[in-house]
Order: structure tokens, then sequence, then C-alpha cells
């Protein structure tokens, strides 16, 4: 990536206004009234996508230099599919107040912060105290953006196969960053119930080992009060989300409730292989490009953002988050078949869409600022 | 400004290839070998303008954000003159400690470290703890920028009018980033004398108010023992370098030596006007560029920096910064004038004059890591 300049500078007298003296007069003016920050700087336009390179992909915690290609392709993401201009910041601390601090000490230069492969339990603290204190958009995509995805294409698989979101039981593979956020995007959303796992079995209110995280999720998931493993949960259900990487047995599978959803999105290995997953499942997505229904976050970052940064947002709500999925799901609601609940990452309706109703939402929720 | 990508993302194996999963095996080469973070990100040609906004152009403490133009115009110039891609960085805080603790947490992002418009004498101590704990070139522009050019100044200057650098006693008017580091330059250099005054006058060991900064200054300067005030200090000078935005009355400039060099460099009211200067010195320069001979830090940075990622040197020694005003003064070597003691910053031949001179200053002494 590389980054260029917008204005020619060619000559002594464009010197003089992108450098001294003209740049001072630019100075001045945001002193008097900092607002104008946003129309005379990039700032309005660029986001962070910051890292302490501790939840690097599958790869778990390889450090910041290591996780700078993911940022950099990331960055590259946000310019192609959003014209949201991007700057990788991978970090060299760790410590959750470290990390928070050091993200508000750079927040001057940026328009918005996108958080990335920070592990959990750390993310959530990390993106909620960032909230807290930052007035610009802070997300942490490996969570939201994730549930965006997974909230628009469950969307279109109950519209294609006439279901209520309200009368579905969900179950999720995997309590971290994704699966927490795709549980309350689905509350959220109306879903009739769901219930996490983790590698110990289901979240449950009634289990003595959890985390803060788990004891909150326990609390707003799992009405039916279920307990045990992952494969008692799927009896019976009707859609199995898989952001673990494990793998379920074709039993388990074989088990869930008739016309079922699979979105098994462990890369590169999913936790259920297609083919297996097809035997039972009225509707299969993956997170592989070579399998219909691709989940990707690339279809809702660069609009989140880009929205976002177009009505300059202080936050980015629940309610712009599910705009973002009704949006995205909208684009191929005239064209629903098993083999697309989800669009392509390439199809080019889907940043526009996702821009347009983040920014309207934004508008509706009052967090835009112009 | 912008950021552009440099590989096309048009399909969804252009897409493997630059996000998931392609990306995680780059990230893997890196965690295993992690000098490989220089070939396969954009780290190695890549430099953080970092500021707190405490001493921005003659504008003062103006903030953070209001610094941003004067950021964004320095990355503009390093993309320009110097093929270095550069991005502001300016920072919410303002303690020493906290800066260089927030730089070094940034660090592993970037190649090099532009210090910009940080207040004297924090400036220093910045810098100097930055490069105790960073093995990346860090370059306060301020203090080094404005002192390669000065002493590329002057060294032509001498050559036109047949001095010696060591026969020279020069007067510095400023004792803050940009006089210091001038003051250390031209000694290195082999200069006869130099006295650097503040708003007090000569700043001497017998001064009682000094600050640390100030008190070792008056331990490598004024070798003649000079006390009292400017004025006095340029009876009989040969030089002066104004870099404190002061009026120097014309009688003082009147008792300067014979065949004198007025280097009055403060924008936009040089502390000797033009016109003035001529009347009494041989050679005249300003900071501004509807006079001859513009000192211009611009001349210096980008190709300071081209150099040092170049050879991915860990960081910029005096050597290097003498090396490159040898460069750029040798660049206008051959076409000499009173008017022409320093190339125009559009002067094409500048930018890969300095970056080579760096380069092979940085690989003499032995700070090149390729």
């Amino acid at each position: 990536m590389a980054v260029t300049s917008t204005v020619p500078v060619r000559d002594a007298d464009d010197l003089s206004l992108a450098y001294t003296p003209g740049v001072a007069k630019v100075c001045s003016a945001i002193a008097e009234q900092p607002e104008l920050v946003h129309d005379y700087t990039w700032k309005s336009q660029v986001v962070a996508v910051v890292t302490d390179g501790s939840a690097v992909l599958g790869l778990g915690d390889i450090g910041p230099e290591a996780s700078l290609p993911v940022m950099e392709g990331k960055a590259i993401l946000f310019k192609q599919f959003g014209g949201v201009d991007a700057v990788p910041i991978a970090l060299d601390c760790r410590e959750v107040d470290d990390l928070v601090e050091t993200v508000v000490r750079l927040a001057p230069s940026f328009g918005g912060i996108n958080l990335e492969d920070i592990s959990a339990p750390r993310c959530f603290e990390v993106e909620r105290k960032l909230k807290e204190r930052l007035d610009i958009p802070v997300f942490h995509d490996d969570q939201h953006g994730t549930a965006i995805v997974t909230l628009a294409a469950l969307r279109n698989a109950a519209q294609l196969r006439g279901r209520q979101i309200g009368t579905l039981r969900a179950v999720i593979s995997g309590a971290g960053a994704a699966g927490v956020a795709i549980a309350k995007i689905l509350v959220e959303a109306g879903i009739g119930d769901v219930a996490v796992c983790d590698r110990k079995g289901i979240v449950s209110a009634d289990r003595g080992d959890l985390t803060d995280v788990k004891r909150d999720l326990a609390g707003f998931t799992n009405k039916a009060g279920l307990s045990g493993s992952l494969e008692s949960a799927l009896d019976g259900a009707d859609v199995f989300i898989g952001v673990s990487g494990g793998t379920v047995p074709e039993s388990a599978v074989a088990s869930m409730g008739p016309d079922s959803f699979i979105f098994a999105m462990a890369n590169p290995n999913p936790e259920i292989h297609p083919e297996v997953a097809r035997k039972y499942a009225s509707v299969v997505a993956t997170g592989r490009s070579d399998y219909p229904n691709q989940i990707n976050n690339v279809l809702a970052f660069p609009g989140v953002f880009a929205g976002a940064l177009q009505v300059r947002a202080s936050e980015i709500t629940e309610g712009m988050k599910i705009a973002a999925a009704e949006a995205l799901a909208a684009v191929v609601a005239d064209e629903l078949s098993a083999d697309r609940v989800i669009p392509s990452p390439f199809d080019e309706r889907v940043a526009p869409a996702v821009t347009a109703a983040v920014a309207a939402a934004a508008r509706a929720e009052g967090v835009a600022r112009r």
C-alpha cells in the first residue's frame, strides 16, 4: 500500500500552500473552530486499523509486527470496497488500560477506530472503554462485522424457507469475540432462543467456571435453560453457527430440526464440512470463498465505516449494525436461493447499500453530526 | 491525502491473497523470521510524522488536531520529494514519558519516526529517550532538518567567499530546537566558534538561569567565553543565524565582520530583513520562498529518511546528518553565487543526492542492516 497526495506540489506556490507559510492559516482556523478539522484534513476519512497481534486469524498470538499483513490487507479492502482510507497500527502493548490509553492518545489523527485481532476477553473491555472515552466510531470487526454478516445471512435463509426469526432456536459454537457478538445481535434481532457453547459445553448460569463476559452471556441467552454439551444443544436446533474451529460429529448434525441452517464459518476447515451439512440442512454457509454463501466481514466493515464517517457519527450503535445487516440482506432479496442468502464480496451493490443504511440509522438514532 | 493499494483486488483469488486465507502464510513467515516484515509489509517504507501539537510553526501550542494540516503537508512532501510514505500521528498527550511510551508502542507499524513541532526543551528528551529505546530512525526535523540545510548553505557560502569553516565565528539567535541542533552540527563540522543567544543574551556557563539543555550548550559552544547581549555577540561576527523570530537592530548588523553571512530564517518575518542584510553581508539566506537562498527543511528530511530506510538503518547518526549536508551543498557546487548557496526545493537532483549520501554514511558508520 502507499500514501498519495490528492493535490499537486509542482512549484513554490503549491509548496507554500501545502506547507509553510500557507498551512499556518489552516491550523489557526482549526485552533479557533475545532470542527473544521473534518473539512481541512483527512481525519474524517481515515480509520486506524488497530491490533496488538494477540489473536491473528487462526494463528493466535503472533505479536504486532507479524500481524501487519492482516492490517494492511484490511486497509486495502477498506479503500477498495468502502472508499475509506485506513492505516495499520499494530501496537506493542498488551494490558487493557495501556491499549485503551494508547488509542485515546492516537485518536486526534483519525475519524474512526477499527479494532482487529485482539484476543478475548480483553477485546470486550478494550472496546467498551474506548467507546466511553472517544467520540468517534470504535468497532471491533471480529465481533460486529461477523455478527452483521451472519444476521444478514440468517434473515435471508429464514425468508427463503418461510421461517420467522422469532421461532428459530440457534446454537453458536464458540464464545470468543465473534460468538458473543453474534449472540447479542441475534437477540436484538428477536431470535427465538440462542445457546452459546464454549469448549466445556453450553454457557449456562449454573456453571461455576464462567468469566464475566460469559456470565453476562448466560444472562441474555439460553432462555430454555439448557446445559450440557454442544451435541446435546444441537438436538432439534434450527440454526448452527460455528465460529470456533472445532469439529461437530455428523450424528449431532443429523439430530438438528428439519429445514435447518448451518453456518460453519471456521477457516480453512469448517466445523461441519459443507458436503456433510448439505445432507441435513436447507441452507449452508461457510467462511470459504470456494463454497456458496461466504460469510465474509468485507461485506460489512467498509460500508459500516463509510456510512458512519459520512455523517460524522459519534459512535456505531446497535441500531446501525442491525441496519447494516438488513441492507446487506436486502441486496439479494429478489434473487434468494439456498446458494445465495448472502451477496458475493464483489457485488458492487453491497457497500453503497450498507453505507446508506448506516448513515440513515445514525441520523435516526441521533448520533450523526452532519 | 489518501491511502492507495499497490496491488489489485479484482476477484476472489485476489481477495484470498490480500486477505484471508492467503495472508496467514505471510503472517506466519514473519512470526518465524521477524526481519521478513521489511519485505512483506510497508513497514520499511513508511514514516510516522509524530507531534503533540505543542509548538506548531509560529503558532505555538495549538493542540494535536489543529496541528494535523502541518503533519499532512509534511507527509505529502515526504512522498513527493523522497518517495517515502508518511502518516500523520498527532498525539493527545504531553508528558515526556507518555509521548515516549506511546511512540514506542506504535513503532512496530513504522520504519521511522519523524518528530515534529514538539516544544523545547521536551523535544530533546523525547528524542533522546526514543533513540535509546527504538532500533529504527528517530529524527526531530525541527532540529536536524534545519541544521543540515543550514550547514549546507554555510559550507557553500564559505566556499564561495574562500573562507574556511574553521576560521568563522557564528552567532545563533534562538536556543530552541533549531538553535541547539544548528550549534551542534556547526561544532561537529569544525566551526571556529559559535555563540548561541536566547532572550536573555549569550548562553554562557556563568549564567545561573540555564536549563539542562542550555548548560550543555554552554559547555560545547562559546569558546571565546563571551557574555552579554545578542548585539554584543554580533560585533565582529562572521555569521548570523536567526531561528528565533526576534528583530536585530541594523546597528548590530553593521557591526558584523566584513564579508559576513546572514541567514535570517524566521518566517514570515526574518530577524534581519533581506534588504537590510544585503547592505552589510556577502551572502544572505532566509526561510522565505520569495527571496534567494531559501533554507527549507524539505531539502533534507525526504532524502534523509529515504536513505536511512533504503539501508534499513537502525538510527540516524551525526555522520549521516553531516553527509546529508555535504551532499546537499554539492548539488550546486558548480553553480555557486551569492544568490545560490543552496538549491531550490524543486531541484530534482537534491533528494537522490541526499538519499545516496545518507545510505552510504549509514553503511560507513555500521548502522545499515542491508
